[in-house]
């Protein structure tokens, strides 16, 4: 019960530090007789990787996945899906020099201080290597999903802001540039803000999108555990995630009942979509789309002030590799638990009815 | 599994529909030995009661809680605390009118589509007459946690927003005004819009604010049950919430890391809080704030185009009494379910060492 | 987590001590789209009732069962059913004797120990009072599995037992007199032996054995949540239960592999059962069959040494209506306790695979 | 939710099939600054090896645990414990004769109607293989728990019973011996008598006791989640196990409850225990023992007629290395998940009250 599971049906249960022997997880719950792609699983984590491109971390981490259970022929047999992902730069030294000094804005201090003992050769369970397990598992989700279609891309990069809806993009341009803007224009001007902000040894915040499409009718359960309220606690579960909108978000807080009701159409369907493709916490059919905001990377390329664990003032300055920009790396990671929070609704939903 | 439960030690589980008998709960998780004051849970329940002022519905309901057990002697003895709440407005007709019609932006047609069946005598489990139930149980969870102050309040009601910070406000002048903002001269603006929004059978959205002070350092869990993530899925799954966002927020992705990271003190207080009280997912004893957004209700006292459950089109037009504006008896909700998620890490913090 | 929740998808929820207002609890789970006979549920609790023969307590608890949600017209809506069953009793002062005494055998030294706290009006939560909400539900999960036929009966009581296997019986007799044994002959010799036990002041065990028929092939799940493991964990958990044994039970461990394995019929059933209709936690679709084991009856009307709250040595008579022996009010139990297993199971099995 | 993980807060899931490429799991919970001995756990695995002595099976298996993870310097960090145990016999070719037939009372066909797929390289994951894990967890487990004592033994092969109790035996001498009996001649008859029964090509049950000392008063709780019941689940989950009794057991129910109260000495203990140490679901300080009885094992090296995937009649005869009787190798697993059930509400009661 100590958090590291996610889901209620289709359950993934990550272990591992970033700077122990290997991360891994269980996926318990994935139904039986799914043939199943494992390199699209690969690829999908390749697009999380670390030195993917030149404005992404360059820490060496080929995160290969190995599946140890679950999967027979290529098919999934119903059950648990063991997985262990090697942690190829465990041995580093780069963190010596934080052993015990509390890196502002990171977790070392709470970790520290709730547990009375940390692994100080890096973020340990506080990293976000720990995301690459739910990229192996949201991939596989995707696959038990395969009628559903699911698109993350970064919408801003500090100040530059991508103003086209998503309907007035073309989505499969995603993967078409480093920061994965669909917007080419747009994304290189991020490009470029990354790489100068790189240079100043700063980092910088963004806001991914993310829309689902082709979702059936139904999906989400009354009333604590809405399809909104999972995904809102799935994305703030992401590291360095700030907020969640969905549909008309913080700006339908302005609107009128009367401008922002979605007028029905015969079929179902609805008109306007300001409700985001659900009402009363379940999927109306209609898409599903929301913003994640993440603030800038707490580790920079300077020197600040801090503390160590005696409370005494020191100073730090982040050696190695680091990202000047979250956004574009956690792309998968966002489309990854839209996946698993979409999977374990799907399976719920088969049993809401006689 | 069907989502009517909230957290996983002191966990609330609530039934009821709006017009069936009675709606009610059970909080089973609640330690022994504490005393309570059943008065102070029915004033909470009083301050998110309909009818309470000009600005909200005039719909009756008393909303008197009963507690049938897990309380000796006004002290808890530690076995499940179950309570009902009578509904008085039960066998009101007001609801004929929209037997066989999906209100638009609500989830008539979702319920429908994922149950085959539902009580069309009005929003039944959809209502959010749901949320006296987690009124009860927040107010049980706060005189657990009565070292902690929770303080939510209106910081806009659509275009009209408090500019000031939390810190500049008054909090205890949150109650002495019907629309619960603590800044007088802003909350008649508010009241004043409401009214005429009301006049003009139309409703309006509107953020609610939310501080917790004086947290211990340690609550949350990693890694997908983050302090922020449980208070992001609390305030989502309450009824016309779009959005979420804690600390710096969404303007935090604006910002550098040079900028946005806090200082440490030497005390492990920090000399600035983006980071909102929660760093790694884990609180650290500073102020936790946060912001929740309520779209418009859905319920305007307009015609509005519509279709029946045959999908002919139809037309409707709210009936009775609804409130123009969710946010100021919102408020009780927010601190309710704030209060659920702190005590449920206060007692999982309790086992994370030895 | 208080352990007040039975079940992983078809939840009950119960809260209620024996002498506070009301006994309740909340069915979470329970599908959409059943017609359900609620008639037949208060049938159900009739025969664990108080006061229906001359060889149970004459304790007057009508047992009234009150649906307050999650039931719209007769059929089930998909929201959480809860319900109510007034405590008519509460008021008595027959317990007053016992207020700060402890009774052999009962729970009361372990309440006050683990909470610091107990109702001393009773048994309070511990009361086998709590297991008439458990009868509601499972005849409401019975309607739900209404191809599958669950019959308990007393097999022994004390030296008295059944020897005739189910095979043998008329399952159709059990209901036919009040100790409920389908054996007319035997059933006359135990319920003279419970007149006897009675008039001494004492009390006496016995055991419930319990056939489920008509199963599907694939309920339970591996590896930890086998279907005979949840079917103890059940049995074992209403009041005085000491033991559990399905299929060959303990005998089958003085057997050969040789003579205990049950051969494959052509069809998939298999020739004899010694299995007891579950194979790797699994129902394979012959009957499953087992016994439970209740100790008597804690409370005797005899004088006993105890101890009071303060360690000193005291003496203690029960007082009033208690049951000579359990096993005649507890085969609804043991039914309705298989029959929520069974419902479990029945809709996990239903995302299994693809 | 598939039903492979175990415990509520001292959470141990498990992933792994007989003839994959590892066994391993996550224990989710484990509290934080617990000095660990890993080699101690080995040693435990070492318990339930095949091929350690000449009455169980002579595949060869090393068994050697790796912690991937939650352990730094030897001490528990609070965050998961990942492990994984390699299969060092998975390329084996003797299963191929068993790929389409269904070996009678094994789980190959009710895994194959669940799944519509299996793993038919052996028995999966339903092998008891998969109980490694447990023996893992559950040695960690015990070191969390260090005051209590453990001990688990074989007191029956067939018809061969050791007649003492507990009391009269010296439990140091368990592992004096390779059936694990701690009565020296009762020990050398069991251990003829599986050698005896191995020449035949058969297979014979047994029983294996538990006792655990020195249990602090409080752990188990109300309703559903009595200590007993959990401990009846979790030996219940031990393949080929049948039945489960504690304290009086099923002789108990022979009993008067005058003969069968266990009377309070002032210092709150019981002059006798046929409570078993746990009174309402709830330990009172007493000795806690119970009875695990375990069938034949269903392989034999006998020819055996059955049928395969089509239905069609075939004849079986176990090919290989298989245990003539599981009990030995049986008695670490059953302390092992006695040490979970005993774990989970060891730190569960740390919440009971204030």
């Amino acid at each position: 019960m100590a958090g590291n599971t996610f889901g209620t049906l289709f359950k993934l249960t990550t272990f591992g530090e970033s700077h122990g022997k290997a991360i891994g997880g269980i996926i318990d719950g994935f139904p039986a007789g799914i043939s199943l792609d494992l390199e699209a699983v690969q690829n999908d984590l390749n697009r999380r990787r670390p030195g993917q491109s030149k404005i992404v971390t360059q820490r060496k981490e080929p995160d290969q996945v190995e599946f140890l259970s679950g999967i027979f022929e290529n098919t999934s047999t119903g059950t648990p899906i063991g997985f262990v992902i090697q942690n190829a730069d465990q041995r580093s030294k780069d963190y010596s020099h934080i052993k015990d000094v509390y890196r502002p804005s990171h977790a070392d201090f709470t970790y520290q201080e709730k547990y009375g003992i940390r692994d100080y050769r890096g973020g340990g369970r506080s990293s976000a290597r720990e995301t690459a397990c739910r990229v192996v598992a949201g991939s596989l989700a995707r696959q038990m999903l395969n009628e559903l279609s699911i698109h993350a891309y970064t919408s801003s990069v500090g100040e530059i802001a991508l103003v086209k809806s998503y309907q007035e993009l073309d989505l499969n341009l995603i993967e078409s540039n480093m920061v994965r803007c669909p917007d080419p224009e747009t994304a290189s001007k991020m490009i470029e803000k990354i790489e100068a902000i790189k240079k100043e040894g700063d980092t910088i915040g963004g806001i991914i999108s993310c829309v689902i499409q082709n979702v059936p009718v139904g999906l989400g359960e009354p009333v604590f555990d809405k399809l909104h309220a999972e995904l809102g606690k799935a994305m703030l579960s992401i590291n360095a995630v700030k907020g969640f909108e969905y549909g008309s978000g913080f700006k339908g807080t302005k609107m009128r009942g009367s401008a922002h009701n979605d007028s029905f159409n015969e079929d179902g369907t609805t008109s306007t979509n300001l409700s985001g493709g659900i009402q009363g916490g379940i999927s109306n059919g209609m898409d599903i789309y929301f913003k994640v905001a993440f603030k800038p990377v707490a580790t920079i390329m300077r020197k600040q002030d801090t503390i160590n664990e005696k409370g005494e003032s020191t100073e730090i300055k982040g050696k190695g590799r680091h990202d000047p920009c979250v956004v574009p790396r956690a792309v998968p990671i966002v489309e990854a638990m839209a996946a698993l929070v979409m999977a374990d609704f799907y399976l719920l939903n088969k049993i809401s009815k006689q």
